[in-house]
């Protein structure tokens, strides 16, 4: 092709792309508007128009133009021509537009209908401890699923076509080997914690902390990883979230509860390290596919390393804990550094995922990858699903969920068929884990940094190997050229070793 | 044509009706965010994104399918099968797309830009105080917009044309009849009132309200009028605005100013006026064009409604003032309810328009209205406006600007061309005077309904009589329909000359 013709269409490609972007923004605001106090009686409108913008995205997704953009600038004569860059932003959506398109547009609406009213059926079923009332719908999520694959296309086993779609060139044959070895690893620790004399005294906590001096506080740690609020804004709603609704604008909330003064704080520092991440994607890349983080695995790397590997190390505490203690004299004044270090990482066998600690989550995690696994490559059936989810427990966690409320019913995602999805928590804190120990040393004064408030080399740092790139290297590419291999779940296992021996005086 | 082929084309009509709609709530709630708390660094995106979302609509407003089915639906023979509502909603689409179509795109891209270049223009020039700086841009504006009323075509004059699109059927014969006979009757209203010797005594307001307490009473006051806050929600803005996103999301915003504690009072007030109408249009409207206020002049009649004719009344503040005082006790404990309500309707001669008490307000307008008149059907030289506007204040008002920064380059409006728009102001003035006076007769315990607090009896009159109707009744029907009579102006110096005669003891 001419190369004025290849710039021609390069251009208009990189328009259709800018406006799907702007239609994303727009879907982006009505969420989270949704979410942070849009009147109640304006939500059934609200989500029709919602619907109605998301068919406009999809029908440019699958148009004609996009196909014949996305064949023109596919061929190995225009490829060779793209920079880096464009080239990856059109094997991105060739990618998308081949997922989108392989899927007949009525199976997509079923699909959509169905998802909504099994939400809705998980959340009545998950409040009357009714497992049975929800199995149909899970039947049929897991069924139209299973269809999806087949269109989709296998390449590996079935559950590796989900996988792909939230962690690029993930597959069920590497995270067995990495979940086996920090099963192998975790389970034992957690066993010698457990039989540990000693036990952290967190009933401090339990108490009233005014909401005022908690969200002073939050704002506070925000500004100092370096959080930019004017490109972004704290806000309050029932489950945190961040949202990156144009490169400017990535906007993040908490949630403050009265007597769990914790929650916000770590909240805050999460949503926080999602934003950085969205916050510094290098503004070459804005308007297009790229400018989003690279896998759902990466982005939460970030948020855990931000909110754990920092926000729960003891460098972090012994600057910032006399700050914390200033907002609530009377609640901490007689809580000594060492105390409150001990509760913020005590570990507990608990029932619930999104209340377990740095350890344990990973367990709560293998057990649904496991299961999922299962369910799609070895046809377990979903009303063997609380039989199958207890017994995980009591083998890895040591306890049986004593009712499917506080069991398999706990998670949102299945009913809404975001199988494939889990594996990224425990991906984000194996990323996490491993990117720390290189920054430790191309960092080497890390902690004194930390201990003194200084957090923007950390950031910077995290600029420069991770942020900036966006989507235009993929999870594998990323943590190789950081870390110099490839996911090692060594590194994480070591974190926790070292951290909890310490901790327990293992 | 078949009933069974009008209904399916009725049935396409609406669903095209409802996209559009659709895209209004997005762009709707893009814009409110801008102007409450988006973040700085994403402005300049956000606001391609809304011109993208803006060009969508157009679009379709002006699409083949839009063409074609109001062809098909606006036959002599469609439109005497169709409903009352659904033949008015045509013809409401009709002129919109006749409006729309007329102008060559080309045209309404340049002078989207000029509009836009114009008002950051006009911003410096107020700033500056330089109306030469600002006078090319104003008369490329005024140029354009001569331009654009060929475009759209002239039935009387060249200046209705510009009226029309404001307040539909409004004409400069009817309005110049209407307002010349209430510059006879206040002007001299306005000179006796500045010879009293009684002059209320406003100086307790010069002092700091506590900025929370201004928001607690203004939330309490919208719960009093019946602002149904599980369908909309109040949020500061620099300009208080009102704006309806869909009939259950119907968010107002105001300002709070520590040391102008009225502010934020009146425009609570003000615009939950607004706001009371758009969250009352039935039902059945909604997703329409009808499902909206019917006409600039009649959305005003009801924000000043609420904020003068209740809002300044004296039952209004037998009521709240004692509410008012609990408020701030330590400010208003040692003034008297008399004095209060002299000093929130005390008359003033001032320079700004935004400022102005509720008589001198209407001069204010009548000095724009025929200095645009005068632009638009005269031949008046855009140089020429603050020697015109400088002498009419002398004249109406018996002040003369010291500079152009507070007189003719204070109000936004004509940077961005809305002209005809002002008359919108005072038109709502006459018509709220006029409901008013016919609800005064059908609601005899008006006053006591309002001393005692109960101001849903009101509320209730105002839907049955002007809210369900939304645009499906023309201002000029609607106003015949209540009050038995055309827009009569004596209404309103009836009441202003009853309310300051005891006021100022004339």
């Amino acid at each position: 092709m001419e190369q004025q013709q290849l710039t021609d269409r390069l251009q208009q490609f990189k328009e259709l792309m800018h406006k799907i972007k702007s239609y994303g923004e727009a879907i982006g605001l009505l969420h989270w508007d949704m979410r942070t106090g849009a009147p109640r009686k304006g939500i059934e409108i609200r989500s029709e128009t919602v619907g109605m913008l998301s068919t406009e995205v999809f029908k440019l997704q699958v148009s004609d133009e996009m196909k014949e953009l996305l064949e023109v600038l596919s061929t190995p004569e225009a490829a060779a021509q793209l920079a880096d860059n464009d080239r990856r932003l059109v094997e991105e959506c060739r990618k998308e537009y081949e997922l989108n398109k392989s899927v007949p547009a009525e199976k997509i609406k079923q699909y959509a209908v169905l998802a909504a009213q099994s939400e809705s059926y998980w959340e009545k079923a998950k409040g009357d401890n009714d497992f049975a009332g929800f199995e149909p719908y899970l039947t049929r999520i897991v069924a139209m699923k299973q269809e999806f694959i087949d269109y989709w296309g296998v390449e590996h086993t079935r559950y590796d076509t989900l996988l792909d779609m939230y962690e690029p060139d993930m597959t069920v044959e590497k995270l067995d080997l990495v979940f086996d070895r920090l099963k192998k690893r975790l389970v034992p620790l957690l066993e010698k914690i457990q039989a540990s004399p000693h036990k952290p005294d967190a009933s401090f906590l339990k108490d009233v902390y005014d909401v005022g001096q908690q969200e002073k506080f939050g704002l506070y740690l925000l500004e100092q990883m370096g959080y930019d609020f004017e490109a972004g804004r704290l806000d309050e709603s029932v489950h945190p979230f961040a949202t990156g609704l144009n490169p400017g604008d990535v906007r993040i909330t908490t949630h403050y509860v009265q007597d769990e003064v914790l929650s916000a704080i770590f909240s805050s520092l999460h949503e926080g390290g999602h934003a950085l991440y969205e916050q510094n994607i290098s503004p070459e890349l804005a308007g297009t596919l790229l400018a989003e983080g690279t896998s759902m695995g990466i982005h939460e790397s970030q948020s855990r390393l931000w909110e754990n590997m920092i926000g729960r190390s003891k460098p972090f505490w012994q600057r910032y804990y006399k700050e914390l203690q200033k907002h609530f004299p009377d609640k901490l004044a007689g809580v000594s550094l060492e105390q409150f270090y001990l509760a913020v990482n005590r570990v507990e066998n608990s029932l619930i995922r999104i209340e377990a600690d740095e350890l344990t989550y990973n367990l709560h995690i293998i057990v649904r990858y496991e299961i999922e696994k299962m369910l799609f490559n070895e046809g377990l059936e979903v009303k063997k699903l609380p039989e199958v989810w207890n017994a995980k427990y009591q083998d890895y966690l040591g306890i049986t969920p004593p009712n499917d409320s506080l069991g398999v019913l706990q998670d949102v995602h299945w009913s809404g068929g975001d199988f494939g999805y889990f594996a990224s928590y425990s991906l984000g804190n194996m990323y996490a884990a491993q990117m720390m120990a290189t920054m430790r040393k191309q960092i080497p004064d890390f902690d004194q940094f930390i201990g003194q408030g200084n957090l923007l080399p950390i950031k910077e740092w995290l600029t420069d190997k991770i942020y900036v790139y966006g989507k235009s290297r993929t999870p594998s590419e990323l943590i190789l050229s950081i870390t110099g291999e490839e996911l090692n779940p060594d590194y994480l296992a070591d974190y926790l070793e070292a951290k909890y021996t310490e901790i327990y005086k293992l």
